[in-house]
């Protein structure tokens, strides 16, 4: 398995720490995702997790507790939302384009794509996906004026999920790896902020 | 797991024999798509197969041959691709979104979506992959006029990926799954319209 994912190690406001500190920390969030993403709840453990973060069990216990508390802090989609949505809706789309772009560049995956991963699978698992409902698409519907608010919620969170899933999917030698965020802004944008206008 | 995936069991020319013969292709379609996204391909076996599709192992070897052979069968966007691209550029937007909501309710599942589960993972999945890029990308671009035509075929595909992907995420009680087809096709076909345009 590649570590060239789609599921990005997006930080949280705990990685502000001592360097080591903070590496060690993404190395273990970096690794329950991928396992919390690809295997059923039941299959993993805190000592596979480990084991793919280069840490001992007990560190990952001391800083995040039990299994539970872990999977909590990574089925979370609030500082990615937090990001995504900083801008008046005025000027939305563009924003949600260059903040997607920075945020895959800057963590090494997609913020996102990883509840798309999930679907299909009936356990623990879905709790990515009410998250995902909570976190990105009614925070979007609350913020949008006009009729459809949430209908297009849903289909503006689709296509952020489309051009995550694009982008990963034609690299690396795609267009779209090779085009800068202004160029991926100024083709997509335009069908973002139409949804976002509702007009 | 549930079978309620985004991985449709999209039907080709082959499908169009007697009733019975035709179900149980279906199911090892089904079972053979599931089991191919799923699991390395190392671990994907005929047995396992027949199980999850109710038949016995000889019929899948005698309608399908090989297991490289059946996964090549499933491995294949070619159907949905004839279906989705069968529109003049000048309706090619509104086309592809009626198009896809009726392949999902045809078929129960998305005929696209399986792709981005196999991102990130690199064994005979990322023949998956390439076969996405071939027949749906490249098809695509080499169909649209102007400047940027690869870079546009790849940002339409992700709107394609990303309506498949809010649908099955929000459903069954969110207002894309409560919405009509011809109302989706009013919110999103312009977005689409504008990159197969690249105006």
């Amino acid at each position: 398995m590649s570590t060239t994912d789609g599921s990005a190690p997006e930080r949280t406001a705990h990685d502000t720490g001592e360097k080591g500190a903070a590496s060690g920390r993404d190395a273990i969030v970096r690794a329950a995702r991928r396992a919390f993403t690809l295997k059923p709840y039941a299959e993993v453990t805190m000592r596979g997790i480990a084991a793919a973060a280069g840490v001992s069990p007990s560190l990952i216990v001391k800083r995040f507790g039990s299994k539970e508390a872990l999977f909590n802090t990574v089925a979370d989609f609030g500082a990615a939302a937090d990001a995504l949505f900083a801008a008046p809706p005025p000027e939305l789309g563009r924003h949600l384009v260059l903040t997607m772009v920075d945020l895959r560049d800057r963590f090494g995956g997609d913020p996102l794509l990883r509840v798309v991963f999930s679907l299909g699978i009936e356990d623990e698992r879905t709790l990515l996906r009410s998250r995902f409902r909570e976190q990105v698409t009614d925070r979007l519907a609350a913020a949008l004026q006009g009729p459809d608010a949430a209908l297009r919620a849903e289909l503006i969170a689709g296509q952020l999920l489309g051009l995550g899933a694009t982008l990963s999917l034609h690299r690396p030698d795609g267009a779209g790896a090779q085009a800068g965020a202004e160029r991926l802004a100024d083709l997509y944008a335009p069908g973002l902020q139409r949804l976002v206008d509702g007009a």
